[in-house]
Parts: structure tokens; sequence; C-alpha cells
């Protein structure tokens, strides 16, 4: 992202250690309160263990995005950042269920260059532990101390509600034709990425700001911050799952493409209407299995038609609405600009 | 159940007929609050509805056991049943969460004489109608009015937690050898079917009894009562898995023999070590499939065994318990009548 490789934003990576030190214990007593077998497949899922149950201290654990926003809400809000811990602990949990179920419904056999969960320890298994860790999540804010526990609680069911609404979205469009009448819009693809994928940034700032005892209106802000800094990163992914370079992303190249994901640089092209997306139609519509070379001839097609363009422009609105939405904000500082920094850093990759 | 055909308890139906009633609009309401294609799973799964989405009104849906226990657990702490409503619309809703992801586990392809969810709508799609009712389970309770919902919500969360560690029990117990040392002890069964089945039905007594604002000690009497009727009920259910008529099951004949499932009776018989089980032990350990013949040879050798008759008494002597834990607490009437009720009630089957 051209804008962010020219003002780096080295408090970021410091930013995420922080959170994930102040965050470590809880999650890790929220983890070992679960049943033995399930504890081991949290463990493998968070990236902390092997199938063995050997520690694996490299590479595999998320960046703890969610733990650092729920941090960074808390101390936006002039709030110590312990306030946000129950908070920080639940989004990452229900994270980690959300990856443990969807990839069982998206049927996708790796996650961060490993076997999926179910793949490692089978479907049914895969079901109980995103149950276990879904039920922990709602228990550790449940059992936080403070004024703020109702309200933090029923923000975090609004968010599971939402989350798993963008999930159902997300496999219907499957069913749906790319073209004619049916098709699914761009517009529907952007509300339902807000849901899948927004909703929980957006949340972890929420709750990190409602356990800090910031008034409703900061908490909103807070939130809707999140929600597009999540669209910007789902559109970032959507160009990534296309045009990303296997060796960065971990994944096949034109992954996307080749498993006939509808995303949004295809749905836009196809939007268009113009030559090219009449070329795009009958390629995607196609009852074959998308070949590597149809997989390339389509993104090169989506390109051309301003599909790879008009999802960078995407991304770029929404970074730029979620950083608004900060410095419309009155927040305490250093935490301001930390999540600013924070914001940028997260779209800072090659796209 | 000799003493219940003895005693007719002709209240218990128009008891579960009354909190139906009551629970329904609320009910109702929750499940049309989800995504369309989800609330169309859940009305399936709850028996409402066939796989087109048309009304079924006759025999699918359950009896409603935990909606009533939440409203006869508001009533008999002196509170109004209405009270209760938000607990009981919570209770179903994780008990149908609980029925779609088990059976997927279980890989069970009937539920109620039907295919169940995951074989009607597919895993993927099961997996997430269960995680739209999980949550919606604890959204409803949470944005239940009252001084009382976040006592009710960490009392869920506690039961959501029992209720996975129990299923990973018992899934774990598949993978324990039969007899010798690894082998599951009753005693280990009985606390797996403590937290399976035993925690939510206690769960629905005891939200009634928090939303209905009495005093710890109650609801901890209530919840008890309603363990013991969970285990004397899993006790008949595993009497029923054996030797239960076909017809009235509407499973195959010896259908948990047939799937090398682990039941007390077995454990049981296994456990006392005689010259009859003895004879089991190679049975069942056998790589082979059960087939029908020595299935009917392994019913035989368990019931001669003593295992048909141990399982009867502990399913007599949990309701005992359950049905004492209610006399010893000072209850309001009719409530506490109604209950001890619809215990026998629930309990009397052919078995």
């Amino acid at each position: 992202m051209p804008r962010a490789a020219r003002r780096p934003a080295p408090a970021a990576p410091a930013v995420l250690e922080r959170a994930r030190e102040l965050t470590r214990p809880a999650l890790a007593e929220a983890v070992g309160g679960l049943h033995p077998w399930i504890a081991e497949m949290a463990a493998y899922g968070l990236g902390w263990a092997d199938p063995a149950g050997t520690p694996d201290p490299g590479g595999s654990e998320g960046k703890g995005v969610r733990q650092a926003l729920a941090v960074l809400g808390a101390e936006a809000v002039g709030a110590d950042a312990r306030d946000a811990v129950p908070g920080a602990v639940a989004v990452e949990l229900v994270h980690t269920f959300s990856l443990l179920h969807d990839d069982i419904m998206d049927a996708d056999a790796l996650r961060r260059q490993r076997p999926a969960v179910w793949k490692a320890y089978g479907t049914g298994p895969a079901v109980l532990a995103g149950d276990a860790l879904h039920a922990q999540a709602v228990s550790v804010l449940a059992e936080a101390p403070g004024r703020h526990t109702g309200a933090a609680v029923r923000h975090l069911c609004g968010t599971l509600n939402a989350l798993v609404s963008g999930q159902a979205e997300d496999l219907r469009f499957e069913q749906r034709p790319w073209h004619g009448p049916g098709a699914v819009a761009p517009e529907e693809y952007r509300a339902m990425a807000e849901r899948k994928t927004g909703s929980l940034l957006g949340c972890a700032l929420a709750l990190g700001a409602v356990l800090g005892g910031a008034p409703e209106r900061t908490v909103t802000a807070l939130d809707r911050a999140g929600r597009h800094l999540g669209l910007a990163f789902q559109a970032v992914d959507d160009i990534l799952g296309i045009w990303g370079d296997p060796a960065v992303t971990g994944k096949p190249v034109h992954a996307d493409l080749r498993r006939s994901k509808k995303t949004y640089p295809v749905l836009v092209a196809l939007a268009g209407g113009g030559e090219t997306a009449r070329a795009l139609a009958p390629l995607l519509s196609s009852s074959r299995p998308v070949d590597a070379a149809s997989a390339e001839l389509v993104a090169a097609l989506v390109e051309e038609s301003g599909g790879r363009a008009a999802t960078r422009d995407e991304a770029r609105r929404h970074l730029d609405t979620a950083r608004r939405a900060l410095r419309d904000t009155p927040l305490a500082h250093p935490a301001a600009r930390e999540l600013d920094a924070l914001f940028t850093y997260l779209l800072d990759r090659t796209w």
C-alpha cells in the first residue's frame, strides 16, 4: 500500500506485542479452564502448539489484532488497559471459534499454512472445540468484574449474531448466479463483509471502550472505525486471494478463482456490465472446475475491467473512513495515535 | 415404571402445554430474528416445519421439558411465570443447538424419526445453525429486563461450559477400552451424563428461580433436582437404547450396542467382574462391526449380569433424589406439586 509504505508506523508491532503480553495470562487461563482435550485443540487452533501438544513458538500464532484493538479501545477512552482484558480474551476466543467453524463450512483444509483443526482432529471434534471457545468467550466476559459487564455482554451477543448472519450470507452467495437476475451485487457483498469481518473488529474496539466506561457516542464511533477497518482488510484479502504471491499468502495462485469464490473484485467487474464483463460471465458460470488457464484468464479480465482498481479504492476509502472516525472522536493519547498507526500497519501488505 | 404407573400424574401434559403456550411467542420471535436461512433450519430442528419450510404441526416437536422446568422454577419461588420466559427460550435454544451439533459429532442421521439437520441441510449449514442458536440463546437472556439478568447469564454460561465438557467426555469414551486398565468406570459415565444431560435440566429450573429472584440456596436446590432428573432420564434412555421397542423408540433394536456406544448398563455389567462380564469383554472388544446376533447375545449377557437391573436402580435412585430435593426446599404451590408430577411423568416410559 503506497501511502503506508511512505509513512512507516514503527509503533504498531510494539503495540501488538504489548497487548499480547497483557492479555496472554488471562487467555491462557480461559483455554486452560476447558476440558483438556478441547484445550489441546484450542491451543493448536491458536497456533500455540502442534497437534502432538508440543509448544509451537514460531509463526503459527495470529497477530492478535483483536486483543490489541480491545486494549487500545480502553486506553483511548482514558481507562486502564487492564480493564479491557476480559474483552480482549473474549474477542480472541470468538475469532478462534469462528475460524474453526468457518474452515469446516468452507472446506478449507489449510489455515496459517498448517492443517485446519478439522483436518488435524476431525470434523466432530472441531465443531465441539469451536462450541467450547464460543461458550468460554461469553463466560469470561460475563464473569468480568465492574459495572459495565452487562453492556459488554450485550455488545458481544450482538456481534455473535452478526458474525453468524454474515457467514450465512457468504455461504448463500455460493448458490447464487454470477450474473443476471439474482446475481450478488457489490453492495450485498459489502454488507456481508461488514458482518463477517467488520463486526468483530468493531466489537473489539467497542468492548475496550465499554469496559473502560466510555459514553455510548464514543463506543459507537470506535465500533464504526473497527467495522471500516474490517471492510478495508477484507478488500485487501480479496485482492490477495486473486493476485497475491503464493510465497507470501501461503495460498495457491488465483486461489479464490480456483474455488469459484464470489469476491468483491469479480462482483464489481461483473456489475460494471462492459465488454470484458460480458466475456467473464460465461467463464465463471461454466459447470467445469476452474483450471489454471481459465483462472489466469479470469484474473486478467477482472483486472482489465477495473475490478482490481475498484477494490483498491474500496480498501483505501474504508481505511480513510476508519481513520476519520478516530480523528473525529475525542480520544486519549497516545492510544489514539497508536490506533491510527495500527490501522495503517494492518493494511500495509503488498497489494 | 411401576410406581409412576400406579400413581398417574394427569397434570403433567397440561403443565407442558401451558409452558409451551407461554413461551412460544418469545421463542418464535427469537427464531424469527435469525438470518432467514438459519431460521428455516432452526424451525426444522425444532420440529416446527419440514425441510421445504412447510409448517409441520404434528409429532416432530419435542415435549418442551426445559421450558416447562424454567416456568415452574419461577412459579415455585413465588414469581410470575412470565419472569421465566427469557430463561425458557434460552434453554430451548441451547437444547436445539446441542442436538444439531451432537448429531454431527455422533453421526446420528435420524432425530425424532426424521433426518437430522445435518442430513437434511448439510454439515456446514448445520454447524452454522447451531452456532446461531447458541448465540441467540445467550442474547435473549442477556437482553432480558430486570435485576437478575447478569446472574442468569452467568448461570447459563456455566451450563454451556458443562454441556461441552460432557460431550467431550462422551466422545473420548469411544476411544477408551471396554475393560482392563483405562476402561470407563460407571462413576465416570455418571459424571459425564450429569454434565451432558443433567446440567441443562438443572439450568432450566435454576434460571426460572434466578429470574424469579430466588435466594441462592433455593436456586442450588432446584438446580440439583434438575440434575438428578437428568441422570434418571439418561439411565432410562440407556435402557431403551438396548432393550427399547423399536416401534416406540424409533431406533433399531439394540441400537446402542450396534453402534458400540458405551452406556451405563454395559459399563456396570463389565465393572461387576463376574463370569458373564468375562464373557462380555471379548464380544465388545472385537474389531468386527457388531451384527444382530452378537448384539442380541451382548444384551442377554448384560441383563444376566445385572446391568439392566442396576440401571433401573440408578434411574429410581436419581428420581427419588430429585423429588426429595424438591420436597426439602420451601417452594410455592401448585408449582411444587406440578414439578413433582412432571418429574414422575417424564420417567413414565416402558423400561
